[in-house]
């Protein structure tokens, strides 16, 4: 058996609930033979990262190192890993395991985020109760399928953000099938919203972008949006009623916003929720009806999804824009996420 | 010009707001050229007619005569029709009027219900003001492009329910693509929810039924279902989770069963909302999220839609278990509706 090079991964963990890490260490797992070794040299800061540090979304094992976006090189392999050598530069995402079989309902469907098996990045446990532990620090030990060899086209500290935010807005496009010429609308420019709108503009859809906020409207255009809509502009909106084939919800609306969206779709037109809004959502019925609106959700995205969406990225030149912050002021940058003040996602370099 | 054979139309109103209706006549709009007259033999009783009899869906024109779920004979023609001639025995269903023209955004899609230049049967204007009104009552004046010939295979009588009930049902089944081997759930059996198991066992489906009411077991088996959930039975329903493609909700839900509804579902599952609950849907968006299920609704269904609604009963034997009353009985039969007696669907005769 190989033997791990790093027996004591040092990173910045949660002792108890809030925005507040610190220097701990832990011992990682035996390194198995599928498993792969990588020390990482960047981590994005997801929003979920934010949510399970307050135990937004349930409860959180402390002490916890989060982060799922994650970039580094291998150190070592296991004696099974073919498809990684030592010195590649990989990305893992916000899942380290699923059984991937094709006898698998969710993964023979490239839904291995919703395999019975699956073991998230962080704040999840494998089979033998060992608990995962994220990027927010100098290495993880994961399996190596969900490892994966990053394009050479990509700058790897942009990678970082396609590990999680890129997948979750791509996924579903590719999933629904949206193709030149739909129209799409992101709400919310932000890590996901950015990229979503760089997405669907890949795919040859007319993008329109809406935001609260006017001052963001000529990076969208920048990102490839044909259209903006400042949703503070009562007649704006209302010009652009009933005009949209997909809107993508990146943003944590409120429960009462969602009649709201629903008249902003074409007759037939997805709805699709990216972002968890907190409490409810609430819809008229009749309003649902009459527009013969669907709305659903996604979960960020399989392997093969991921493995799609960095080879679309690489082909189309898309990119998240950035904000870097070295590891050690890790504070600073989760307090600066959580102000709502990043532009547009915050990229930790170790 | 032709003109009308029956110059003042008996009927029966409300004359407000209750499921009360009486002894009523209106002096019909003259015929247009592209209008027919028709003489009514049967009209069935859809929920929609107690819902604006109660005005549970907003304000209704009084004295109304509701129904739209009509069969009769042409006893009039205008000159320009030339698709039907005098003793042709027609149905109409909830709209009489759309522009059906190709530059028109819904008509060109089949959604005629979303016409802009829409009218409904009853409680509905014409362009010029003009109130209609609806089935229960001897006769009524329609564009014949509304008026459906019926295929010979259907029994008039039981031609009545699918004019609504019927197409309202397989509308979204066509829209959707339900296809052979589909697991399709239907939950409320009654006037829609009947029908919907046959149009999907018809479609080549496995069907599921559901209902708080084990002893209608027996006759959704005789329709078509290959399973059947009693709702009122945990067991039942937890051994039945996570099976369904589609599920049709045919009856008035509570505000938080939707959550329930979606846990029935298998991944990408759709949810489809065919009866308008009272009140605001509410759902976990997390649950939402994590099953990747769409939820969508559907109103009635395009002119061509209710020709294939026809056509399709009419070859795979597909027909509405009916109870009859005769007209004069018509107060009879909604407090039976209201009362949630009917089996399945009451039809009027005139």
């Amino acid at each position: 058996m190989v033997e791990g090079k790093i027996n004591e991964i040092h990173g910045w963990a949660a002792k108890k609930r809030g925005l507040q890490v610190e220097p701990w260490s832990y011992k990682p797992r035996p390194l198995g033979e599928h498993d792969v070794e990588i020390k990482i040299e960047y981590s994005g800061i997801c929003g979920s990262d934010l949510h399970t540090l307050k135990e937004e979304w349930g409860p959180t094992y402390f002490p916890a190192i989060v982060g799922h976006e994650i970039v580094g090189k291998v150190i070592t392999k296991g004696e099974k890993v073919t498809h990684l050598k030592e010195g590649d530069l990989v990305g893992v995402g916000a899942q380290v395991l699923a059984c991937l079989k094709d006898s698998c309902h969710a993964c023979s469907h490239d839904l291995d985020p919703h395999c019975d098996k699956g073991v998230f990045t962080y704040n999840s446990k494998y089979a033998d109760g060992a608990q995962t532990q994220g990027g927010y620090a100098e290495a993880v030990r994961v399996d190596a399928s969900y490892a994966l060899k990053l394009p050479e086209k990509i700058d790897p500290v942009h990678a970082a953000p396609l590990m999680c935010a890129g997948v979750t807005v791509f996924a579903p496009m590719l999933r629904k099938g949206v193709k030149k010429g739909d129209r799409v609308g992101v709400i919310g420019i932000g890590g996901l919203g950015h990229l979503a709108i760089q997405f669907a503009h890949g795919l040859g859809a007319e993008v329109t972008a809406y935001s609260h906020s006017p001052d963001k409207r000529e990076q969208c255009m920048k990102l490839g949006a044909t259209n903006f809509v400042d949703t503070s502009n009562k007649e704006q909106v209302e010009a652009n009623r009933h005009k949209l084939d997909y809107l993508f919800i990146t943003s944590n609306s409120k429960s009462n916003q969602y009649n709201e969206f629903i008249s902003w779709m074409d007759f037939e037109g997805q709805v699709v929720l990216l972002a968890i809004p907190e409490g409810h959502m609430k819809f008229a019925p009749f309003e649902f009806i009459r527009s013969e609106v669907a709305i659903t959700g996604s979960m960020i995205g399989g392997v093969n999804v991921l493995k799609k969406t960095l080879d679309f990225a690489a082909k189309h030149g898309i990119s998240p824009i950035i904000e870097k912050y070295p590891i050690d002021k890790v504070n600073e940058a989760l307090q600066h996420m959580e102000a709502g003040k990043a532009r547009y996602r915050i990229v930790l370099t170790h």
